[in-house]
C-alpha cells in the first residue's frame, strides 16, 4: 500500500455518527447519558483535556457535570467526591483527569469509580477485564487505537507490536488488547535497553512513552503502522513526525490523530453506560 | 556464570520453611489455615494436581477441603459451590482446579470466587490488581517462576523476556509480573510468525504453551535462562530440555522445576490470607 496518513477526525467522525440515533432512543424513554468529569487543581493541560471532553459532550447533546477541586484536595475527600457521582443515578460515566497532584494517591481515587461508570478502564477489575478479553469499557485511548487500526483496515493477526511504554491507562491496555487481537506483543518502556533494535522488527509501533518526538524514523523498519498516543507541548506527540513519516507505511498525526477518537471513545462508552442502566 | 539446573525443590523448600512459625502463630490463636480445593469431573490429572496440593497442605499442617463434583455439574451449581466456600469463615483460600468440562462457563466460575480467597489469582480483578502492580495473590506459577529467578538471583531488569503463552492463568500474568520488574517482554503465541527468530532474542524465556517438549535449543540465545512451566504426558515440559539444556545458561526441570515452587507458592497465598482474614 502506498503512506497512509491516519486521520482520526474521520474515524471519530464514524464513532459520533454511530451515536446519533442511540442517544436519541435514550432521550426518547427521558434519560440523557451523562459523563462527569473531575479536575483536581490548576494543571492547564489537564484543564484544557476537560474542557474538550466536556465540548465533544455538548456537540453530541450529552450531559457533562464538570467537578472542579482545589489543588490541595485530599484523596480522601476526591473518594468521597467519586463516591458522591457512583451513587448519583443521573451519572453514567465518571472520568478522573490524569494526572492528579501529588500528594492525592490517584490508584486509590481511581479504584473508587464504580466498575460500571468507569468509561475509562482505569479500575484494576477494568483492566483486568480488558486483559482477559471480556472487558466492557478499555481506556479510551487504547480503545482509539485499536479502532484507528480496524478501520484503516490494518491487518493486526500476526503481527509484532510494539508498544513503547507501560502506563496503567496506556501502555499496558494498548498491550493487552493488541495481544488480543492476536498480535505478537512486544513492551518496552525506560528500562528497555535495546529500542531501536526491537522497533526494528516491529509491524506496528505504539508510542506512549510521554517524551516529545523521541521516536525517530531511523529506528522503524520500512513500512511500519505509527500510531502516536503522545500529546506534549508544542503540539507534538512521542513521535518525530517527519523522519517517521518518510519510513512508515502509515501514520497519525499529531493533532489529528489518535486524540480524537479517544474523546469520541469516551462518548461513546458513556452513551453504553447509559443504555445499559436504564434500557 | 556456569550452566545451573533452577532446582525447584529447593525454592519450594525455602517457601515452606519460611511458613512454618507463621502457621504456629495462627494455630496458637486457634486459626487453622484452610485451602478448598474444587475438582469437577474425573481429569486423572486433575485429580493428580488436587491430591498434590492437598498432600501439600497436609505436611505443612494446613487444612484443606476438597470438594469432588460429577462430570454434569452445570455453571449455576459450581458457581453455588464457590459460594458457599466464600462466605465459610473456615476457608482462607479457594482453588478451582482447571480445566473444568468445556460445558462450564470457566470464567463465571473463576469469577464468582471471592478476591480475598483467590489465592490462585484467577479473578479478572486478581489479574488486574497483579498487572497493576499490587496484586495480593498473582496465579501461583507464574508467582513461582518469579521467585525461582530471585532464588537464583538472575536478573530481570533491563532483559529481553519472552514468554510463549497467553493463557489467562500463566502467560499473562508472567508477563505482566516480569514487565513490573523491568524486563522487556514479548508475549507469543500461537499466531506468532517468527518464534524462533524472536526466542533467539531472549534473555529469559518461559515456556507456558502446553505443547510437550515444543520449544528446542536451536531456537535458543547461548546463555539464556529457561524457565519451563509444562508438564505434559511422559513427565514432559513444553521444553525439549536434551537440547535446551545445552545451549541455556539456567533452565528448570521437568519435574523438579516450576512445579513445586507452585505449590507452595499456593500454600504461601492461604497462609498469608488467613493471616489477613484473621490477625
Amino acid at each position: 500500500m502506498g503512506k497512509i496518513i491516519l486521520d482520526g477526525n474521520v474515524v471519530a467522525q464514524e464513532i459520533r455518527d454511530g451515536l446519533k440515533t442511540r442517544i436519541e432512543v435514550l432521550k426518547n424513554i427521558g434519560i440523557i447519558p451523562c459523563l462527569a468529569t473531575i479536575l483536581v487543581g490548576d494543571n492547564p493541560a489537564s484543564e484544557t483535556y476537560v474542557k474538550m471532553k466536556g465540548n465533544a459532550c455538548k456537540r453530541l447533546g450529552i450531559n457533562s457535570i464538570r467537578v472542579h477541586l482545589p489543588e490541595e484536595t485530599s484523596t480522601s475527600e476526591l473518594v468521597e467526591t467519586i463516591i458522591e457521582l457512583n451513587i448519583d443515578n443521573s451519572v453514567h460515566g465518571i472520568l478522573l483527569q490524569h494526572p492528579v497532584p501529588t500528594h492525592i494517591d490517584e490508584r486509590a481515587a481511581f479504584e473508587a469509580i464504580d466498575i460500571r461508570k468507569d468509561v475509562d478502564g482505569v479500575t484494576s477489575s477494568g483492566y483486568g477485564q480488558t486483559a482477559l478479553g471480556f472487558g466492557e469499557y478499555p481506556s479510551c485511548t487504547p480503545a482509539a487505537i485499536m479502532k484507528i487500526l480496524e478501520y484503516y483496515k490494518i491487518l493486526i493477526d500476526g503481527k509484532h507490536a510494539v508498544v513503547v511504554g507501560r502506563s496503567p491507562i496506556l501502555g499496558k491496555p494498548v498491550s493487552a488488547l493488541l495481544l488480543n487481537a492476536n498480535a505478537t506483543v512486544t513492551t518496552c518502556h525506560s528500562k528497555t535497553s535495546n529500542l531501536s533494535e526491537i522497533l526494528k522488527q516491529a509491524d506496528i509501533v505504539v508510542a506512549a512513552v510521554g517524551k516529545p518526538e523521541f521516536i525517530k524514523g531511523s529506528w522503524l523498519k520500512q513500512g511500519s503502522i505509527v500510531l502516536d498516543a503522545g500529546y506534549n507541548k508544542g503540539n507534538v506527540g512521542d513521535v518525530d513526525y517527519n523522519s517517521c513519516y518518510e519510513v512508515a507505511g502509515a501514520i497519525t498525526p499529531v493533532p489529528g490523530g489518535v486524540g480524537p477518537v479517544t474523546i469520541a471513545t469516551l462518548m461513546k462508552h458513556t452513551v453504553e453506560s447509559a443504555e445499559k442502566f436504564y434500557v
